[in-house]
């Protein structure tokens, strides 16, 4: 069967060798209706003045200010009313000494007018508006270009574009956005034992479970998950899998790191490229590997491979714990704020296992948090988890009561 | 003009309104690859055993636990190995007094045989298997159902289906899930002077921003939004375009509420429905109009309306506070932690505006808060805020060092 010891790693170490490995960036232009939740690649300059020309801020009259500088509401100044002017619409008259027109907000300010005067402070009265007290120079008027003149910065590489950001870009006008291409992640579940969800479950057989899991994980990463066959726990079949897949930037592979594919993907890595972990000193997940391919000429990595465990437990926690945050990194996602942790009160007294960090799927029950005591192959332990704490691996008991920093399950 | 007066809603109030405004439910059926981040319309149960028939939970020999209970290290059992089973095959030889089988993880246990013991607590010689300890009955043997029995409860309707659970779905092999349907929500720009982004940019015109700021904000609750095309603001323009979208859910409009559209929206839902608000005591978003379309009969709510202000952060303020609660539940998605607010320290005094509840953006630099003191048109308010919080009607100032709680805009 040839099972080997795995030369166990610590966590901070696997961590460091993981912050090391290389990620490629690259660009690409997205339809800004296709821009919700990509991340920018490049700084983004107005194109124009913003407003684009000098508008009304609010529904009421232009005027030119000194026409009103003696105006009160026990004193009214009558100006005649010229025209009105909607928003969208292009004023074809000057306002002129002793006269007004009127404006919507949006509108364009027409030429002579250097203040508008909000309606509420006016009275009609026959072809006359009364104004009713005075208004400064420039009040109630968007001058263009005082929001953002063109060429003005407006955001920075790196942000994420979600709907605020969107409506800066609309607003320039921007049809094609410049962002981050998303890594293309392959997904292989690896067992003679496994098949596909939707086949004739036959004696012995189990269905895929890591393929569906970590597909979507992958997604909430800001990456491309693609989805491969299973592949059998076999040297070749697994070498020509990961060959198959030339344009990949990751590949996940998940199962039988216990005996059969586990060893196999070492051989396959020792031969493609490089082991540089094998085994984990955490609980559950520590027959995890990592290693890169290298290209043809041997000198460069091309392709990133993480070997989750079998268990979906366990897969799922060494993915959330050190893929994810590879994969958030490689997809220009900084840390947001949905991965954050939340502290909770332990339900009651947990015992760690010894030597390991240990990932505890919990169950949330208002302030209070349950450990779910099952084994990492047991479904109904991730049906019923809300999140996991982690302990640390020199930690000997937690009593009752003690708060624990959970990662809930939902933000992912 | 027609200018009207506003009767504004108290906040409270127009919440418990909003609270009140019927929500629809029906199911579909979606495949398990596209269940991701939906939400699941019914009780699901286990539809086999899990696990599906009696299988090895570790690498080792399948044994007759009562042959290993005099073995030790130093006087260890021999037993004869008959047959290796690995995961997926099906065993062909039983198990007898004095043999093992040596099985790998996930394999079926052999007739016969009634423990596993580990590979690491025996030794092979020849064709014997030393047995270095003895092993009790049922060690590392998953029974059949063991995890959860046929018809077992697994996840509970309303639950977000988030990668974890997706894991369970596909571990009974559920091809599809019945998940709750999306509701359908129409984003309406209206105005003369708003252009579709791409066309060229005339005097007096300016870029829709708000139907892409709506829209993808509306993806962010769980919904589908369906854009349309920009309304002109008059009557016949706004209820036509309001009568197309026959089947949409919800109809959220933006724009010239201050003098325009606004009232247009309220005497076409005076027409086809009833205004249930009209103005709120916010800052900014006051002439935000709420409104219910009846059906032909004219006695049943057959669209809900938000007409939100045209500036755009009046508009996207107004949506997150007030409209996005509403969809989020009418998409049934229980508030999540990503909405959650967090503590940040004010960087200066604010006095916020009197009487009205204020929404004020901020940009966030370490454990600080920059409040952006910006009007609601200013798009590069848009374009620096990271956040905002709420400002309470009754508070006069804000000092420096004051602790808000600030809703990040990353999570939307």
């Amino acid at each position: 069967m040839g099972q080997e010891f795995l030369k166990i790693t610590d966590p901070e170490e696997v961590e460091k060798i993981i912050s090391k490995l290389p990620i490629k960036k690259t660009v690409e232009k997205v339809p800004l209706e296709a821009a919700y939740k990509r991340v920018l690649a490049e700084d983004v300059y107005a194109t124009i003045n913003l407003p684009p020309f000098r508008r009304a801020a609010m529904d009421g009259y232009a005027v030119i200010s000194k026409d009103t500088f003696d105006a009160s509401e026990d004193d009214p100044v009558a100006l005649k009313l010229k025209d009105v002017v909607l928003a969208g619409e292009i004023p074809e008259n000057k306002v002129e000494e002793g006269t007004c027109i009127e404006v919507s907000t949006g509108a364009p300010i027409p030429e002579g007018a250097d203040a508008v005067i909000m309606i509420e402070f006016t009275e009609k009265k026959g072809t006359d508006i009364l104004m009713l007290e005075s208004v400064p120079l420039g009040a109630n008027i968007a001058r263009e270009g005082s929001d953002v003149k063109k060429g003005g910065f407006l955001l920075r590489e790196g942000e994420l574009i979600t709907p605020d950001k969107i409506g800066v870009l609309s607003a320039i006008g921007l049809l094609e956005v410049p962002v981050y291409v998303k890594p293309r992640v392959v997904v292989i579940s690896t067992g003679n034992e496994v098949i596909k969800v939707g086949e004739k479950l036959e004696y012995g057989k189990v269905y895929d479970i890591n393929s569906y899991t970590i597909s979507n994980a992958v997604k909430s990463c800001g990456c491309i998950p693609i989805h491969s066959d299973i592949v059998n726990d076999d040297y070749n079949s697994l070498k020509n899998k990961i060959n198959e897949f030339t344009d990949a930037d990751v590949i996940i592979t998940s199962g039988g790191t216990s005996a059969g594919a586990g060893d196999i993907l070492k051989v396959v890595l020792d031969e493609m490229g490089e082991v540089l972990v094998h085994g984990i000193a955490v609980k559950p997940g520590k027959p995890t590997l990592i290693g890169v391919i290298q290209d043809e000429e041997g000198n460069k990595i091309n392709k990133i491979i993480f070997g989750l465990p079998g268990y979906p437990v366990a897969a799922l926690m060494i993915f959330y714990n050190f893929v994810a945050p590879f994969l958030r990194k490689f997809a220009s996602l900084n840390e947001s704020p949905e991965g954050k942790s939340r502290e909770f009160k332990l339900s009651r007294r947990y015992v760690p296992s010894r030597g390991r960090r240990q990932y505890v799927l919990v169950k949330i029950e208002g302030d209070e948090v349950h450990p779910i005591l099952k084994d990492s192959g047991a479904i109904t332990a991730l049906a019923e988890a809300d999140g996991y704490f982690i302990a640390p691996k020199n930690v000997e008991i937690l009593e009752e009561g003690t708060y624990v920093d959970v990662f809930p399950l939902k933000t992912y």
